[in-house]
């Protein structure tokens, strides 16, 4: 018996440590102390509201500062949602007009506390940049998720609303924890049956764990779902059944949730059904929905990413189609834009919807998960790429209107502010696939909340909460994941190559791409136009003129060769292979020099990466090495299709300082990967 | 009708320049002016053999030079077959005891005028280092070839002796220009079959073929024949009835071909039958075949490489079988031992038999064929290889007993003297599957006439005949040969590594093969025998001991690990991870810096390679461009299999500076080839 208990000791001993420093990525940035935090007398607050209590359970859980008071202050109502910290009397007090609120001031210090910044004297004012911070979740009911690359939905339908699992709750703290506000659940590509009644049940059921950390649900609708689940004869906009219809729908609704968010519709848009299905415009279905919303306060969110199979470049076509209906729409109806003219491009020249429509309001929609940035198997961190979008300047109003300022009303008013991004969450242990995908997760948040923010800051801050504040870590992981969105352009589609993805999966290469009998627009020798002349796309007056849909002095800008960012050179111009650069090499040096580039860069992430190998958890370590062997020889078959590819059409050699390729054309042609759209 | 000849004519212009450049190798290192040669006027020469018809010819058609006066001199038997080329008044005289020595003059002043050399003030005396210079095709009567890789058998048994290919008269047109003289036709891993009477009509057919091109036929023979094939009750060689077998089957042999060379035996090795079958010696069973042979000048080469299932070191068999036969063989008896103890590895210690033997002839076996070099994907030029060997100081004799004056009869008075390697040669329209193979096959033969050539003056050579003489081209690319060989190695197997190549086709790297059941000596864990503590196989004194079989000093000088050379170490030791070598670095440092080095050494050719575009035709240009890529990523598979199989021991991390693996270990061991031994 003495025997057996030391084998019990002995045994507890092996695993307990293992178990201790098991990393799986589950716990994201949230690695507040595991200690106890402030006993309760040192926690002032008032009330019994369920925001509140999470907020003291935080900071008894995992705050080891000085007390804390919880002011719920009615006056703040200008902060919009945000809050105060102040240090008074050595206490912190934050304030806030609501309780979700101070749950983010909470947040706010754990943060700190967590990136070991100093927590005395502070005299904080935050006021989020958006009212709405939302998340777009591509999930469909079955489970799969479109553009999904971590695994299966989160979201259980099949268990709901019976069963419920823990991750609900951990996945809202996440959210809470960097100030997203918003959910839409399912896919843009929505289920008639997202509107059924049982369907409701469980959405109801998710809103509840949701709404204590300040979390409203919203759905994607498919525009048809009054005849394909109502039975009606049509789903027009116009028609007074189809109205009533929505209308009930949206009292049965609200009746189970009563401050659920809105709609999200894709109409007309790749097959989807709209409005225009009975000669009607995207304002009179949008308006439609947001006059049976209204009385809730709810808001539709009407993407805008429409393009007909015309002969009209796809680059042009939102912009186009939209902007004739530019203050036809309900104050709140507001128009959801992709970045890009395009859909998510490692980069895009930024979409001329912004800034075109200026008595409607507007938001952009980002794409966290990495449907053309590697999936989950390539660090690429995204802060850059948001940024670059939010600060690019429009001149819809002169200098200085960038798409942040479009966006956040500050440029035109506009009554609803709101910003989002298609999710990267699925149900791996990790969430998101990539461990370092989760900083995107976070980084958007961070942007969503305040749009002044740099991507340094925020990686600085994601990395000290995820891994450690040592240095030695901190700085070689923050360069690292400050370039890496580059890199990715640089070995995918640099100088502004667009859209060369292979057909359906988009992961890897595929510029031969020319599927005949398809669309025209849905093959990539479209969109990079490769001749024996030259690479890229005419936008200019000679070619598409998508650059007058750009305000002066932009549409000049980017018209004139001479003037045009290099980045975005052959996104707007027909460039012949012997175009002088401004470094003096050739387009088709430069382009050569580029995909070399990205190759190195990525080998250069993994001497990075195995150094840090003393500062990281095992299992981290391993998994985001194992990444970055798979990005390592992506980044190669990248490169060596489109330059071998290419080649055939500039007959150059490639300059002899770059790496050779290793590849036949001819068989990377044959790889077909065996993925669709969804996981 | 005038326009349809304006139509053929054009269409001729296109078609008949790329006829004329089209290369595809077939045409070797013999690509003599195409424009006639000299008047018949200007050979002088006398007789109506065959070969020196052929001598005459290659004059008429390719010589574009003075006078050429063939002599036939009896009084140049010291010449061992070979020859003088003197500038008499003009005129070039070539002087030979034989016609075949007079052919090899011709070739030799044909290689001067390809090669651009003077060709006026000739004094030239060649006398061959070896009378015997052989290839041993693997060749079997199904048309396959074992560890052959450019297609299937030159030999079309099925067709023979009725229909011949050109193709036969251009192998031994090719053998001649270089002075090769023997041909061993068939696998050593021989069927009974090929001594049948229908076989050896077959057989006939070919030698009568190649006998004006001074080539001599020899046969593998299968030990156990008379039994297999004679219906005998055993093949015992001491057995009367064994014996009158093989006397008959002798006979029946010389009757078709009277110039037929001899066998070649591969006996109890690997599963051959052989004398010890029946408690007989080697020795029994070689003087056996000895006697019958004799009186047709017949010899046997007997090979040595054997090895038996026991707990010996298999590097020390051969030792250990045939040392004590030693004395006790005939004098056409040579032993054929391959320059290492294990197995044409990329690079060996030398076998310990040379020198060991000292009343017994000895001759080396070289592998033309790049069964463990990367087959006909890498390329590797093999000279430096087979110099290295030649040049291999055995101290025999003391100070200077090289192998080279061990097989040449100059150490110890030895009446046959022969080198032979086993050929690389298939129907591939190039011959070798590589076009740098040829290279090989061609270093070999000239080699084997002069062993004192090195094998910057045979790249030189073999370059400027089958490619250009321009130096753009020629420098680069003998660097590229020169250094090739030493970069397989350091890709494959470092330092004296050895055998941890995938089982059956020996292509690609499985250093963690360990066949259970199997012979140990058969998996390459038993060769690396790395632990915890190191790597590498311990033959000193504490370990197999097989440093004993060296003459002083070398047992010494490999037994300590401190003079052990490098290259070996891992051959001779069980060293410490630790270990420092003499440049300061860890042998498990030196290890990643080498397989390292190995990549970027082919990357290195992919540039230099693809830099010569402008002085290659097409073809050959792209065929090398498509090994080298091959090549390129074998090297990274090499690396990333022994560096992160080998980690697991050394439990090292990989210097910063080195590129990472790209490879999971785990991946690679799934990989499985479907490649046999046979082509």
């Amino acid at each position: 018996m003495q025997q057996f208990r030391l084998y019990i000791m002995l045994f507890l001993m092996v695993i307990i440590p293992l178990t201790v420093f098991a990393e799986d990525g589950s716990r994201l940035w949230l690695r507040f102390p595991a200690k106890n935090g402030i006993s309760a007398d040192k926690i002032i607050s008032r009330g019994n509201n369920p925001t509140l209590n999470i907020a003291r359970k935080e900071l008894s859980s995992h705050w080891q500062g000085q007390a804390v008071e919880l002011r719920t202050d009615r006056s703040l109502k200008n902060l919009k949602g945000g809050y105060t910290i102040k240090t008074i009397n050595n206490k912190l007090v934050i304030s806030a007009e609501k309780e979700t609120g101070l749950l983010y001031g909470v947040y706010h210090i754990l943060r700190l506390q967590q990136i070991k910044s100093v927590v005395t004297d502070l005299d904080i004012t935050e006021k989020p940049s958006y009212d709405v911070r939302i998340l777009n979740h591509w999930d469909n009911l079955d489970g799969s998720i479109e553009r999904g690359y971590a695994g299966r939905s989160l979201w259980k339908w099949e268990e709901l609303p019976g069963k419920i699992s823990p991750r609900y709750e951990e996945y809202a703290r996440a959210n809470a924890s960097i100030g997203i506000n918003s959910v839409v659940l399912n896919n843009v590509n929505a289920s008639p049956d997202m509107l059924r009644n049982d369907y409701l049940v469980k959405v109801k059921a998710l809103a509840d764990i949701f709404r204590p950390y300040g979390i409203r649900v919203y759905l994607s609708v498919n525009f048809s779902s009054p005849k394909a689940l109502g039975g009606l004869e049509n789903s027009d906009p116009l028609d007074k059944n189809v109205r009533k219809w929505w209308k009930d729908k949206a009292a049965e609704i609200y009746r189970l949730i009563p401050d659920f968010g809105g709609f999200l519709v894709k109409a007309n848009s790749e097959g989807q059904p709209g409005p225009q299905d009975y000669g009607r415009t995207h304002a009179d279905g949008a308006n439609m929905m947001a006059d049976v919303l209204k009385p809730y306060n709810g808001i539709v969110m009407w993407r805008a990413f429409v393009y007909s199979p015309s002969k009209e470049d796809r680059a042009k076509q939102a912009y186009l189609e939209f902007v004739p209906l530019d203050g036809k729409f309900r104050n709140n109806v507001i128009i959801q834009i992709k970045n890009g003219p395009i859909d998510f491009q490692p980069r895009e020249a930024f979409n001329p919807l912004f800034g075109a429509l200026k008595k409607t309001s507007e938001m952009v929609e980002f794409q966290i998960t990495q449907e053309y940035l590697g999936q989950s198997n390539h660090l690429a961190y995204l802060a850059p790429l948001f940024k670059e979008t939010l600060e690019s300047d429009t001149y819809a109003e002169g200098e200085g209107s960038t798409i942040a300022r479009i966006t956040d009303g500050t440029l035109h008013p506009q009554k609803l502010t709101a910003v989002s991004a298609v999710a990267n969450i699925g149900e791996d242990k990790n969430w998101t696939g990539h461990q370092f995908a989760q900083a995107n997760w976070y980084a958007f948040g961070r942007l969503a909340w305040n749009h002044e923010l740099n991507p340094e800051q925020i990686a600085d801050e994601w990395i000290k909460m995820t891994f450690t504040d040592d240095k030695r870590f901190l700085d070689p992981v923050k360069d690292m994941m400050l370039t890496s969105r580059e890199t990715v352009v640089d070995y995918m589609m640099p100088l502004g190559l667009h859209h060369i993805f292979a057909g359906g999966h988009h992961y890897g290469p595929e510029p031969w791409g020319d599927y005949k009998g398809g669309r025209p627009d849905w093959s990539p020798v479209y969109y990079h136009q490769a001749d024996a002349e030259g690479l890229g796309f005419n936008r200019t007056k000679t070619g598409s003129n998508a650059v007058s849909q750009y305000h002066p002095p932009l549409n000049e800008i980017y018209g004139n060769i001479n003037t045009c960012p290099e980045n975005l050179l052959l996104w707007f111009h027909h460039v012949p292979w012997n175009y002088k650069m401004k470094d003096g090499k050739t387009l088709w040096e430069e382009l050569c020099y580029k995909y070399d580039t990205g190759v190195r860069n990525v080998r250069r992430y993994q001497v990075t990466w195995d150094r840090m190998q003393p500062y990281v958890d095992e299992q981290r370590f391993a998994e985001v090495q194992s990444k970055l062997k798979i990005q390592s020889r992506d980044a190669v078959w990248w490169k060596d299709a489109c330059l071998l590819y290419f080649q055939t059409f500039s007959k150059m050699p490639l300059p002899y300082d770059i790496e050779r390729p290793v590849h036949e054309l001819e068989d990377l042609k044959k790889i077909k990967l065996d993925m669709g759209h969804h996981n």
